[in-house]
């Protein structure tokens, strides 16, 4: 990655909640609101010695779905994005637990590129939303394909508890474009898509998106998930890894 | 209403967001968190000169869809709660104005009950529920009627700003099951039903919510519409009234 890709990190020492910069394998502090302008601090600390939270605090998640050719199957592709909610109750951190839901038997991952707002954006066109966007994350977008089908809207498919991995890093100047995403179960690669092949880009979903609300510093948006999926059982390890973002890894449990 | 029944407001009044109690037309300044013990303080103040606003912090909003008889039309009851996501960003106090968004030619009201809940909740029986229940306020859940048809979820048929109009007041102690909603447009009755007439009581909501996710105090959940509803217009006012609860009035424009 280019040495201009910054990538800020939300992190827990002791108790005491910062954010910092990750590079390599030390973490610097940073003071200040990433949003509006952080500035490093002296006081680096190695990335070991501390435990990453989700990389941002959303007042709301959005996700986009049917948002690759790969993944439509014989769906026809859809002419806008088509997004909905997951509740920040669901957020999970890197390194977190992801819990199969009391009667839930068929949990899926879906490895996502996330877009992470900036800045209270409503009503722009997809070129101002660029200015929305202050850099993206990974996601897992955990979803129980029975809820899905069975209930009328997909509060709990999308939206139970641990559903919504994020990390570990937001990624600020990061050319997507050129970057892969690799979805990896137990090791073995399960999905692996360039983030060019997204049939709506980041400006086109932000852009939908502000035509009806109100996008706030710290949101975040799944842009929605490449290939194919499978179930995850107990036991398992997840991981979603975005070049130059970093490895968002999770367990699986009862 | 029996005297027991107390009713928090949130307000600001020069710029301070304070909570209180209402009572007739004064409020009175509580001091600490309602949902852990709030004590009214000596200071007493005319409504008439607060702005009240929507009277908890919600870290979620939470809603039913299909829970009286009288809305189902030729649909089958369902055999559970069937819930969706509505946006912190939609919430709209009482006196604010409902705004038909950008491209919207069919948003519809909905008056109903509102459940706050009190405290942490995660995975309770209906029994156990009444006690995660701090109280109740009224809520119109605003619908974009074509958008709920057209797109895969109804985000924002259900999601857009001022979309969630709450309030005027949680009343706390108060028998819902003797109390009538009912919705007025412009002065005239649009619905009147009975809340005893709720498919899903409270208990059962929360219960099955809490079965996926963990509910936060300040969360609120829409029970559900009865009857039938129609389109609001510009210059339209509407009128959601709970007896022991007050009035949620809001305005309409463009």
């Amino acid at each position: 990655m280019p040495s201009s890709v910054r990538n800020y990190v939300r992190y827990e020492q002791s108790g005491k909640v910062s954010y910092g910069v990750l590079d390599g394998e030390r973490v610097t502090r940073v003071d200040g609101d990433i949003f509006t302008g952080a500035e490093p601090t002296g006081e680096s600390i190695r990335r070991s010695e501390v435990r990453l939270l989700w990389p941002c605090e959303p007042t709301k998640i959005m996700a986009v779905g049917l948002n690759y050719k790969s993944h439509l199957g014989d769906r026809p592709a859809p002419s806008r994005p088509e997004l909905f909610f997951k509740p920040v109750s669901a957020l999970l951190p890197p390194e977190g637990t992801i819990r199969i839901p009391e009667g839930a038997g068929n949990v899926h991952f879906e490895g996502e590129l996330v877009i992470v707002i900036g800045r209270k954006t409503k009503a722009v066109s997809p070129e101002e939303a660029w200015g929305s966007i202050f850099g993206f994350t990974c996601g897992n977008d955990v979803s129980e394909r029975d809820w899905q089908k069975g209930d009328l809207q997909w509060w709990r498919a999308k939206g139970a508890d641990t559903f919504a991995p994020l990390g570990p890093a937001v990624a600020v100047g990061l050319d997507y474009r050129s970057c892969r995403i690799q979805t990896r179960v137990n090791g073995a690669v399960k999905q692996s898509q360039f983030l060019s092949d997204l049939l709506f880009d980041p400006s086109v979903v932000v852009s939908h998106a502000s035509r009806a609300l109100t996008l706030h510093p710290g949101d975040v948006i799944y842009t929605g998930t490449p290939g194919t999926t499978s179930a995850l059982k107990p036991g398992d390890t997840v991981e979603v890894e975005i070049d130059g973002i970093g490895i968002l890894k999770n367990s699986v449990a009862a």
